[in-house]
């Protein structure tokens, strides 16, 4: 089958064997893929990564252990959890000790043609969910974990900093909860795009002074390490950071005002596929504007120097 | 009266006025101070700060506008709050907008014969709490900051990363949840101490494998940029790092494990001194171990050289 793969820091196709389910898992042909910021910064060398990436796909279930799942369509979590260590057994498996990670960890991804998952991993994509809105799962997901991490309601006054792939989703789901919640980025056309979907925008020149330690909850979603100053700067004292980028390399700031304006930054990865794919059935987000193009996987290494562009948003992959 | 004041990044001692209080505020007879790591920082540029520094003291009111403390033995909150700001509004005096930090910021603080602060900043020393613990207070308040934040208790495996005045304390304090509290640190006599207070102790080299992502809550107290990158990976996932260290310059560490792990960094400064005054009237922490040394105000500037020697714990100055 045909893969696009990770090798010397660039995307290459190559031919490779289709390959074979586990005990537990399912064979998936991968109906759509979309690259994310993390397979951007896979290739400049984050986890030293040397396989097939691709973590957000919507596939069709070829072939399974159990029958019920033959032939559905699938969204699928991307940690695969051992189930034995003290992690998997405080029901935290996305955070288990022995995992892999689909297209990111030890565990080759939806780049490619075919990829096998723990049958506990999938979801069932609803009929009324397109392709193109279900390969947002994950993402969407990701954006949903935040939810569960910090209490947010209409009262709460919130920012996004980044106006890329993952903030557009993080600014949509935060919206759900009825706050308002305004988009920090520097793309004219992205922000456009946010109030499109009912957010609030700013450039981040054109912030206000009184903004200042003034927000309760600030999520920096830059994907890089130039968003957390400004978001300490932003969240008010006693107020909270949700930190979702990760990237290559490290992160440098003045830490004195997150001691001395006692900030809680949390960091955030991997969230609930439940609570996205009920969002995306509700009609309570919708990820298609942010779709830019879709490229044949054949043309993966093409896709993946789109994407970077600037003013890009998501790129999905068909194979 | 004599001042030790901060001139060209050295202390100096020099005759200044008597402050005189405003209307609200009375007029304190200094009988001890002492040494923080933060007026060594404000030696090295913190905050440029140019003034008297010292916000750790016990007193006696001289003068007073409420007649009713007049001689009484007072330590005093530091953080001089304006009572009409958004913060102060919240009941957050200690993050007014517009405050001034004794000894900190833009209010002349403790190494000095006199200082002058609200009467709502006061708190009464009980009779059986000497003058050499009462001046302990104010850091003992920072480190009970930490038990208003986190929840704490005799399950929670807790480690302290650093030895020194501060760290010390926050040991002494976690351990009055019942936790098992872990001193990692780098001087032996320093954890030997620490030991006698009953708390388990490791040199950072000796930390084991195995508690590496293990810790349910680490507290960063080294007073500098070191302890981070080690509390974050002694963290487990979804744990939390308290960050108390304050300090002249940037911290630097690689982000990925915070977002990764979806660990919780809270800041932590100023705390309850009601709180630490109960701890010292019942005896819970005893602080007199950790004092090395009392000066006279008038040797201050070699106080402060011995505080920064290698080793030594908390220096104090006598007016």
């Amino acid at each position: 089958m045909l893969v696009a793969e990770v090798h010397r820091r660039r995307l290459r196709l190559i031919q490779k064997p289709q390959p074979v389910p586990r005990r537990d898992e399912a064979l998936i042909r991968v109906r759509l893929a979309g690259i994310c910021n993390t397979d951007i910064e896979l290739l400049r060398g984050y986890h030293r990564f040397g396989g097939v990436p691709g973590h957000e796909f919507v596939g069709q279930v070829e072939n399974c252990p159990e029958a019920r799942w033959l032939g559905e369509r699938v969204v699928g979590e991307i940690n695969l959890a051992c189930s034995r260590c003290d992690f998997c057994r405080r029901n935290l498996p996305r955070h288990c000790r022995r995992r892999t990670v689909l297209g990111i960890l030890n565990k080759d991804g939806a780049f490619a043609e075919y990829i096998t998952l723990p049958v506990q991993n999938l979801h069932r994509v609803p009929d009324s969910v397109s392709d193109q809105a279900a390969v947002s799962v994950e993402p969407l997901a990701a954006a949903c974990e935040i939810l569960e991490q910090v209490a947010i309601d209409r009262r709460t006054r919130v920012a996004v900093v980044g106006d890329g792939k993952l903030a557009q989703l993080i600014g949509r789901v935060l919206k759900t909860t009825g706050a308002t919640v305004t988009m920090i980025g520097k793309h004219p056309n992205k922000l456009r795009l946010a109030r499109e979907a009912g957010l609030e925008t700013k450039l981040g020149r054109d912030v206000p002074k009184d903004w200042m330690a003034a927000l309760d909850v600030v999520v920096e979603a830059t994907g890089s390490a130039t968003g957390m100053p400004l978001a300490l700067r932003l969240v008010r004292p006693r107020g909270t950071v949700v930190w979702k980028s990760t990237f290559h390399g490290t992160a440098q700031f003045d830490a004195a005002p997150l001691v001395v304006n006692e900030i809680t930054v949390v960091g955030s990865r991997c969230g609930p596929f439940e609570r996205a794919i009920d969002l995306l059935r509700r009609k309570k987000v919708d990820p298609l504007p942010l779709v830019e193009r879709t490229f044949p996987l054949s043309e993966a290494p093409r896709a993946i120097a789109f994407a970077q562009r600037p003013g890009v948003l998501k790129v999905l992959l068909a194979p």
